[in-house]
């Protein structure tokens, strides 16, 4: 019998585009499903993640899988080709350590920066070079979090590496440059030419328009609270 | 060459409790170190979790590792006795989904449920046992969440099987209660009476009474925020 295997996602999510690179790099053939989030949530979505109602899922032979690192680990330990953890145990860990970085403490703070008004930037976007900061300390000089292939922190990193430099575009607003974090800089150039990394991306410029639609919904409602 | 193993923590600490549990399940003989949290952090604690400069850090054999649920990840992966984590894919990856959402959704609501002034309590109240709701519903009539032994998500569980009930005594509130919970509660008790479990939670009286000041200081600078 085939296996089946679905993602519940939404395609300008990074979280569910996490899962389908993960499943491209490790060669699993897959139906993509996309929800209409956050208003019109399937019913399917609903009934594989009762707790959190949020994409992505994995269904794989019928079972459900929800949050995004654990489905990458979920991943990693069904399909053994083209690891994305390293062997060792305390590598293991580290690479761990860093994707949980990214997902509490990069994230939150990049996605406040995005979306901040400018008159309240400053604080957010002081926060996110921080994040940034560390997060470059973490690469040392190689090539990929994961060495000389893309591992489970690039594949975490994959708002970093994409979205990010086209909400700077959108916004004008600039935390990674060449200049501030070369090697993280470096990283995003190298992480988007990979040829796998490239066919799991949205297209530029559907993203781009998708992300300045959002941040123009962001700062009219800023304005509408302004002006309660 | 004897193995160096070494945890970072607090006494009263939840989050280092947990280390400590799952090596003492593992039987791994370690060296304590207790931290002076929040304000007299040693240089070796700075230098072995300059990210997060938290406590638990577990030292093995001079490698340092933060963040306990990456930790009970090593614990696991390098000493094998006495699994925490179930050998398949998928029961691993609903082990780590539990888990995470005690650290990430129970323990900020209960948190915030138990340390709030009066006054302030419904929402977080209400948010804490919608959380220890849905997490009965992952006990599912088993005795641990790991089966019939302690798993990652009994450990992760800790400050909810012995923290909580002495918050509850401390406070006079009631969030989890045989009524309420039955599962839940009679896991409370299923789990503090488990003898490694025993051997490795702090004193009930001492905890109580430090349980009990750190109440009265919040209260305190609730009232001195309100006064402003």
């Amino acid at each position: 019998m085939a296996e089946e295997v679905k993602v519940f996602g939404a395609w300008g999510s990074p979280y569910s585009r996490r899962v389908e690179l993960a499943l491209q790099l490790k060669g699993v053939q897959y139906e993509y499903i996309e929800e209409d989030i956050p208003k019109n949530k399937s019913p399917l979505l609903l009934k594989y993640n009762p707790v959190h109602k949020k994409i992505p899922v994995l269904l794989h032979n019928g079972k459900p899988i929800a949050e995004s690192l654990v489905i990458l680990e979920y991943i990693e330990e069904t399909w053994k080709g083209n690891p994305i953890l390293p062997e060792d145990p305390y590598d293991k860990a580290m690479a761990r350590f860093w994707a949980k970085f990214v997902d509490e403490k990069c994230m939150p703070a990049l996605w406040k920066a995005g979306w901040s008004p400018e008159s309240e930037r400053e604080k957010p976007v002081e926060e996110a070079c921080e994040c940034l900061k560390t997060l470059e300390s973490a690469l040392g000089g190689k090539r990929f979090f994961g060495g000389d292939t893309v591992g489970m922190v690039d594949i975490a990193a994959i708002f970093i590496g994409y979205w990010l430099r086209l909400i700077q575009e959108a916004t004008g607003m600039e935390l990674l440059s060449a200049e501030k974090f070369p090697e993280l800089f470096k990283w995003t150039d190298e992480f988007v030419s990979c040829s796998v990394v490239k066919g799991s991306l949205p297209p530029r410029d559907k993203l781009l328009a998708f992300i300045k639609a959002r941040i123009a919904a962001a700062m009219d409602q800023a304005q509408t609270n302004a002006s309660k």
